[in-house]
């Protein structure tokens, strides 16, 4: 009896000791899940981010006004050693675009230049133009086949949850201008890299190479590409005269804002939480990144509330990501010497849908640790995800250069309806889904700056 | 024995008669339902005419371009007496328009120039601007009172299925401009009249008055009326730069399109099937009203084939409809003399919505004959409705000048998703829906020019 009540009085107190220790963090984090749910705040930052500032182009004086209205917005929420990271960076002026059908069938299309285009020659050129069904089938075209003539590359787009649509249908605006001009074209036009039939096309960065000529890049909305390729059924020989004025200027300067909640035992092992300040230029940025700055600020600020997380977690909201991550790049650049304080990176940029997945690209070892969060997240829909996360779109330069990532995926299955068009706007942010992201991040913020032996990059 | 045998085989004979008259013509409509349904002519049409011509300003040379494929399409599919029907009008020209947010939110806004707008002095003007929460509160104020500023009218609007939702938000467009140059105002703007949240903004006509200022005038999409509502919140003495090119042109030419299957029995008595051929130049007109010119072109077309009917069936492709009925006007004039001939008059000019309602203005004792079409379309979903029916947009002028009117309502649920903006364009256009609606107007349309008496208009 003494020996088994013994074992029992020692097994029970084993299993109160361990769910006291497992259970005292998860319990913290539900209360902040709480109390971010219950929380307007991300609504409230991107509603002042998107309409005091609104559009906010790499490298502008808007994009200047946003880091003014960051250091601000994060001195009055109370983070500690609020700055700016200043960087260089090429900048790029859209200008004006025009494209229209030539005859029997005058008509204006509407189109929007790709991000870092240049312009066509004063007043345009007159050309015909060729379709290619996809961008296959202009890799598939020999070089010198297109020879003084407008490529017009044509694809579909899938509609996922995951995004994974991208990156199928992304190739035509990332490459599209490149491979057109190897090819001998003068111009490219795209169907925009969108699942919408709005007639708002999909701008984006295209990047040049510097073995062919630049050539000017612009993108058609999706009925506007349909008109085009049933115009083309009609006429294979169709003209359009095209003109665009953007242009690429010299050096121009841009920024990445800090702020943080200093970690109280642990200061230098930095928990960092991203999100982009800059946005392109045709809408006011709410989804992309407008939701990432409000939810990354509203959780840091909520955790605070809470209590002082053991580890610092520093919130970063990169400039200049749009053209090519120019903010991150920077920030790589700068940190090397402390590089090896950041624990842990993982940046809000898919919009403001729910999370539903996370992903983490950590030691083998630590996976325990991840697991434990997510049985946590789980109560807001979050399930276990791959083991091959990057953290997001500028982080992944620093999982890149070795940090630890995690990746909180959104729903992402209207977001290129929205995507880098005008249409992205505040009224597309449903505030639920807003702070069900900010609760997440609440509650992951808190647990990876405080759980026990913290993170480490995999093997 | 004989006697009641006598009375049974009179009975017999009087219900086979008159099953047989009635049967007769609700079996061809039936069959025609069967040919329409399965048709894609009508689709066909609205395809080439918004494809090949695209957006056809009224008094432009591409609505000219529509009139001479209207022509073609019509002699192409063997209708009779094909004709253009000129007139003369007021031109207009939309030119380019911005409108951007002063310090410190400086920013661009999204307009639209509304139809027949004057534009702004050269180089725009810096101006404050104030809201008006809706139309009411703009008339609520006193003359002189927004002396020197741009009137900001916002406001909402429901939707609804039988668009009645735009008779209670359009007065802002109407006659917005009017009233606000009556209070001073040197400029309007207006929340869009519509219901989607794209940043594509409704165009449509406004009307000046002789007695005050012509004022410029534009709308703003919804997600930028809510954002200046939500800048003028910051700051109530905001300002405004504020530029417009549009212009009011010279005399410039129209015309009506018509053709005919000449009625076998009745070739005086008409059966006018109507839409309008002129767009509005932001979109390619599918919806409005590319979609009515396929369905009465199509069901006239199926109707011919099918055999020919007692009376004329009169297709006329209004001109000049979206300025302000200029091609009805010219009509209602020209036919001044054969005007009686006119048994009745519809329009299809609401989309491509399926046809739900059937609204008759004829004289009460033929409201019998109206129950037997709207029976057959029962099939197709057609309800019976009001007695207060104009026909439609341009035929309101034949039946305010005594022409008997029926109105087939099409379901107008997202109709003002797209009306007038950038997006009416093909892709929102179900085939099915199309067809249903074909199919609608190839039975009523051979109804109406059979049955036996014909109709007349309200007492």
């Amino acid at each position: 009896m003494i020996k088994q009540s013994g074992t029992a009085l020692f097994f029970l107190t084993l299993f109160s000791f361990s769910t006291a220790m497992a259970g005292e963090l998860e319990q913290q984090a539900e209360t902040l899940i709480d109390t971010a749910l219950a929380s307007s705040l991300s609504y409230e930052i991107v509603e002042s981010l998107t309409t005091e500032v609104g559009p906010r182009l790499a490298g502008t004086e808007a994009e200047a006004r946003a880091r003014d209205w960051a250091v601000k917005s994060m001195t009055d929420l109370g983070f500690s050693n609020v700055h700016v990271e200043p960087f260089e960076m090429p900048g790029w002026e859209r200008g004006q675009i025009s494209v229209d059908v030539g005859a029997p069938y005058s008509q204006p299309l509407t189109a929007s230049a790709l991000g870092k285009s240049i312009g066509t020659p004063i007043g345009g050129f007159d050309a015909q133009v060729v379709r290619f069904k996809d961008f296959a089938e202009l890799m598939a075209a020999p070089e010198g086949s297109i020879t003084g003539k407008i490529a017009f590359i044509d694809g579909s787009m899938i509609r996922t949850q995951d995004g994974s649509g991208y990156g199928m249908a992304g190739p035509r605006r990332w490459v599209g201008a490149r491979e057109a001009a190897r090819r001998g074209a003068i111009a490219v036009l795209i169907r925009s890299v969108g699942t919408d039939y709005h007639r708002n096309p999909h701008t984006g960065g295209t990047v040049y190479a510097e073995d062919v000529p630049r050539i000017p890049a612009a993108a058609l909305s999706n009925p506007d590409a349909d008109q085009l390729a049933r115009l083309l059924a009609l006429k294979s020989d169709l003209t359009l005269h095209y003109t665009q004025t953007s242009r690429i200027l010299g050096t121009v300067k841009s920024g990445n804002v800090v702020g943080e909640i200093t970690g109280s035992e642990f200061p230098d092992e930095v928990v960092l939480l991203a999100a982009h300040l800059d946005s392109w230029d045709n809408g006011t940025g709410a989804i992309d990144d407008g939701a990432g700055v409000a939810i990354v600020t509203a959780a840091a600020k909520i955790i605070a509330d809470f209590g002082t997380p053991k580890r610092t977690i520093r919130v970063v909201l990169f400039g200049a990501e749009e053209p090519g991550l120019f903010g991150a790049k920077a920030y790589v650049t700068a940190h090397r010497q402390d590089f090896d304080q950041i624990m842990m990176v993982t940046e809000s940029d898919f919009g403001a849908g729910r999370v539903w997945r996370m992903d983490t690209g950590i030691a083998k070892t630590d996976e325990a640790k991840a697991d434990r969060i997510q049985a946590v997240l789980a109560r807001l829909g979050v399930t276990k995800g791959l083991r091959t996360a990057s953290g997001g779109s500028d982080v992944s330069a620093l999982s890149g250069a070795g940090a630890p990532a995690i990746s909180l995926r959104q729903n992402g299955w209207d977001y290129f309806d929205l995507h880098h068009t005008p249409d992205d706007t505040l009224d597309k942010i449903d505030p639920a889904d807003l702070a069900q992201n900010t609760a997440v991040y609440a509650a992951y913020g808190w647990m990876v700056a405080n759980i026990e032996g913290g993170f480490h990059a995999p093997e």
